[in-house]
């Protein structure tokens, strides 16, 4: 495939020379090559079909990479990467030693600040601009934001730094109305009511809700489009936070972006553009399905259908999502909470059977924390279900608005482990390590989905009590016939799954698969290993631990999360007054960040595969 | 002291038939007695005093316990603990065994919510709002919370939500314009805009200015008070997150504040009533001098002067402070951030010496870490000043914008260990075990003061790259003579203090005080004890745990933080692969969280006091 225009383009500068008409031609053509490259190489790409004309826009206008634009998130900076030099390295973008599918510092300089979780962009850019403006500089510098990561705390405290400081700087609210799944909260419906402000008299409200968003979305553009008043100031939130409101403008629409753009540039202090754009803009199976084009795998470019493999086995995923309904039908106190992961975590499954006592409450992880503390604390059952690497975001309220209270929330940790071609931002590479040390927790991983489903079912019973946490990875599940019936599992009770001479392997969670097939590839030297199924990190089976002390020379443990600090640290404490001549080998996560590839590639590059543990027994023997 | 009204109320329900007069009397009576035990038995004074009125009015007007208060922080909550049945018990707050400081749901049933940590009531207050929706409860939920904790993104967060949600909910805003320090943020000179928009066109701006936060307040209560037009809504900040706005009112006027809580106590929906009131009201050395008096210690009343021990060494705070103003006066590129501890952890030397370069960004520690971030992005050298317990909210911030970046940012980690009076809340158990597993981290932790300015200048220097922690506690120094030059500290190398045969105990930190003395118990024994200054959690100096293991029969870990994965989880992991015989045993804070007492008491429930130590030692000779 060639481009008249793209394939000329090596770097922002080969911008600054084209006309507006020929802007418009390369968005096109970025479209194009965006599409092309995501459908056999899958990408978030809806909301970087969004943002094409704003990366162009911000790249012509400002004076790159000394100006400093800061994407939030980064799954709408695609056309930002392609621009950058990142043309051809697109191809391989989100595989092992490609491109990130985030901006990068070490990537390139054009990318001023790495994101990958949202709502960092307002205080990372005000931190550029802050240290710029004390260098003497006259560095500008852009955050991009979208209306998802709006509902985040940390935007708002960066907001509310921002707009108190004076600082010249500018935030540009890229609002496609959609996160993931549809946005909520009150800061979307305000949005709403403020794209809608300049239509909203001759629009009736009933005809419009009724019409729904999609062609709401459409029919703002085209009132901004022929209205003459490109800015009106509205007395905001956004002023009431100290910046100046600019909008709201199409942001589709590349000719009034970098006009605007201009204009606002050289102001001074603290300014917000308010664009509105269309998700999976110019590729119309993408427009009309929003949430499955965010990042839709491989897809027929002409059908706009996605590839699937035939009959493949459920995920981890619609074990959460079924069980949590099977339960949720007997217990009514049992309620679901997803800070902005409904699909992507299934909790889609209790949204559509419960809808009343299912809560999505956006990008915010430390209010599903602290929300569902709240619950518990009035006599209600939360499921919370988060992604381990997010779950970061409510670490101190799991400890003191949770833990401290002894509450009854179940955490199903989603993404934990390994999670592949996002790369190192959303590794669940720390939740085993950072719930092990906070008291009253009790920290569970299933080895496969019949115990996932018991986990679940148990974590519901009375024997259960405090904060319990559930971690299990993203993708499919073994394929294994599912029982009916929940069985309970005993708190803290490991299950030893072979026994053998020499060596006992100590594993958590679904890697123990990995071990199994280790063990199967010692053909007649399995005899020598013994497999322990541990459960539970907290409280740790010390009995088992001991009795793998006592009748092995060496312990190996193996974890898909980091190897300081979780079931090596817990085994290793367990051991250190014992006495014992056994010796302790840890096998997980490595100290170091683990870049984007596929699964197997990172568990191999980890040692986790099996045939590392393979190699690691062999060794021992 | 006897007090005709409150030595009656033993519940809320002795309140109900008091008259108006009746209540004035006993706010009187409630602020004698408080002042009257805060001066011996010293606590958060001033926001107390300011929230008289407040507590008294929401038992009086709602149906507490059915209906549920939650105190933000719950600084402000003295005089409801005291009308809850917990006047007499009050002599003993924040006492080992006696009351805890904050709202506890352990301790009484008008307790709705535990707190501690700001910017938690509304999401809090929420899910109690929610159960009782999902029970068919008619309970009415409150949440009081100050205009300081409203710069934490978690409040946004809540607000986000329940102004969503529909919810009824009643959300008091406490305005007294004050956090600890001066209260920063776009949101705070919003809501002085609100105050003072009945005066505004009245009072000349410049006049105001000029005249000072103190004067302004009492001018806007006196207007407030005269005026008829109690309720006027606007178009707020609130108004736009879907809250029904109500204010402002004067906080500190029984009368109208029950008549208030009254009309609005029954309305639907989410409600924002947005009061004024005085931080240290009533008592006047408070009211001149609200920082202090936030928590003032032991004072005089008569006088207000505060009553301090003669000629007391400095605090590790001074250290800091005095220590990163010298380097920043020969380091341009050195910053300071404080979210919202400017005082309390001493940066406020830098703000006097450096103003442009020292910044306050209000009670909102992921902000300060990713704005750190940005800074050290664009080649400042921040300098991150947080107490641990806080620090906890900037975990995510830490792992994804910090260390992930491999960005060189100072976290200067504060009331690291145990802190005392403030309990479970507060308590630096978790930051050794928090930080220890993410990678690029260099972790450290001064046993003096002579060690922690030399920590501080060599984080400063170039073999030192990438984030940098180094921790210490609350309180005094050891009185040691300070150089005046600095020494450059070699990264991840400990320091061995004393040499002995049997015994080899490894500590990191302050401490490695109490092991000091440990040994000095034994006597003659000393000499069988081998004493390492770790100085660092990671990079750990393998080789002086490897000759520790090599040279003893048993190895004493020590630390003030908890013992689950911190230094006795790195010397476990270091020692578990070399087929050592050398045991190892490991004394920190166990696995519960410690509740308020002084430092001494809970060194020693914890058994690291110098007197367990030397036991401990004891034993394994």
């Amino acid at each position: 495939m060639e481009f008249r225009i793209l394939d000329k383009i090596d770097s922002p500068a080969d911008l600054k020379s084209l006309t507006i008409r020929q802007l418009e031609t390369l968005c096109e053509e970025i479209r194009q090559y965006m599409i092309e490259c995501c459908a056999t190489n899958p990408g978030h790409l809806g909301a970087s079909l969004g943002s094409v004309e704003l990366a162009v826009a911000l790249h012509y206008v400002f004076n790159t990479p000394e100006d400093k634009i800061v994407w939030d998130v980064g799954h709408q900076a695609y056309a930002h990467k392609i621009i950058t030099g990142r043309r051809e390295a697109f191809r391989l973008n989100r595989t092992k030693d490609g491109l990130s599918g985030f901006p990068k510092m070490s990537e390139s300089p054009y990318d001023s600040f790495g994101v990958g979780h949202a709502s960092t962009s307002v205080s990372a850019a005000l931190g550029l601009a802050t240290a710029a403006r004390l260098q003497g500089k006259g560095t500008k510098v852009v955050a991009v934001l979208g209306d998802g990561a709006f509902s985040g705390g940390l935007a708002y405290e960066g907001m509310n730094n921002a707009g108190a400081s004076g600082t010249d700087l500018l935030v540009v609210l890229n609002d496609n109305q959609i996160a993931i799944d549809k946005n909520v909260g009150a800061m979307h419906n305000y949005l709403l009511r403020l794209s809608t402000s300049t239509t909203y008299n001759r629009v009736k409200n009933k005809v419009w809700d009724a019409l729904g968003a999609n062609w709401l979305r459409r029919h703002i553009q085209k009132v901004v489009k022929s209205s003459k008043n490109f800015f009106f100031k509205h007395s905001t939130i956004f002023s009431g936070l100290g910046f100046r409101y600019f909008g709201i403008i199409d942001g589709n629409n590349i000719s009034e972006l970098v006009e605007k753009l201009r204009r606002v540039k050289d102001l001074k202090g603290p300014k917000l553009l308010h664009i509105s754009t269309v998700k999976g803009k110019g590729y119309k199976p993408a427009e009309e399905n929003q949430s499955v084009f965010h990042a839709p795998g491989k897809f027929d470019i002409e059908t706009g259908e996605r590839i699937r493999t035939e009959g493949s086995p459920l995920k981890y995923q619609n074990i959460f999502g079924r069980t949590v309904v099977r339960l949720a039908e007997k217990d009514s106190r049992i309620v679901g909470i997803t800070p902005a992961m409904l699909s992507g975590g299934q909790l889609s499954d209790m949204m559509k059977a419960f809808p009343e006592r299912t809560f999505d409450v956006g990008i915010a992880e430390e209010h599903a924390v602290t929300f569902a503390a709240g619950l518990a604390a009035n006599s209600m059952l939360p499921f919370c279900n988060v992604y381990s690497s997010f779950l970061q975001r409510g670490f101190d309220q799991i400890i003191h608005d949770v833990a401290l209270q002894n509450l009854k929330v179940i955490f199903t940790i989603d993404r934990a482990g390994l999670v592949g071609e996002d790369g190192a931002t959303h590794q669940g590479a720390f939740d085993l390590a950072y719930l092990r040390f906070i008291p009253n927790i009790t920290e569970m991983a299933p080895i496969n989905e019949i115990e996932m489903q018991d986990m679940i079912y148990s974590a519901t019973l009375d024997q259960y009590t405090g904060p319990i946490t559930i971690r299990y990875p993203r993708g499919n599940c073994l394929g294994l016939t599912l029982p009916d019936e929940f069985k309970s599992i005993e708190k803290g009770k490991a299950e030893r799954l072979s026994r053998g001479s020499d060596i006992a392997v100590l594993s958590i969670g679904t890697i123990g698969n990995q071990v199994i097939k280790a063990i199967e590839m010692l053909g007649q030297d399995s005899s020598k290993v013994s497999h322990y199924n541990m459960r539970f990190l907290r409280p740790l089976d010390t009995e088992a631990v001991k009795e793998a002390a006592s009748g092995h020379k060496v312990i190996i443990t193996v974890e898909d999360g980091c190897v300081i600090g979780g079931l090596y640290g817990a085994v290793c404490e367990a051991l250190a007054n014992e006495g014992t001549s056994c010796r302790i080998f840890g096998m997980g996560i490595p100290d170091k960040f683990i870049e984007q590839g596929t699964v197997p590639e990172q568990l191999k590059e980890c040692g986790i595969d099996a045939e590392s543990i393979c190699r690691a027994m062999k060794y021992f023997f």
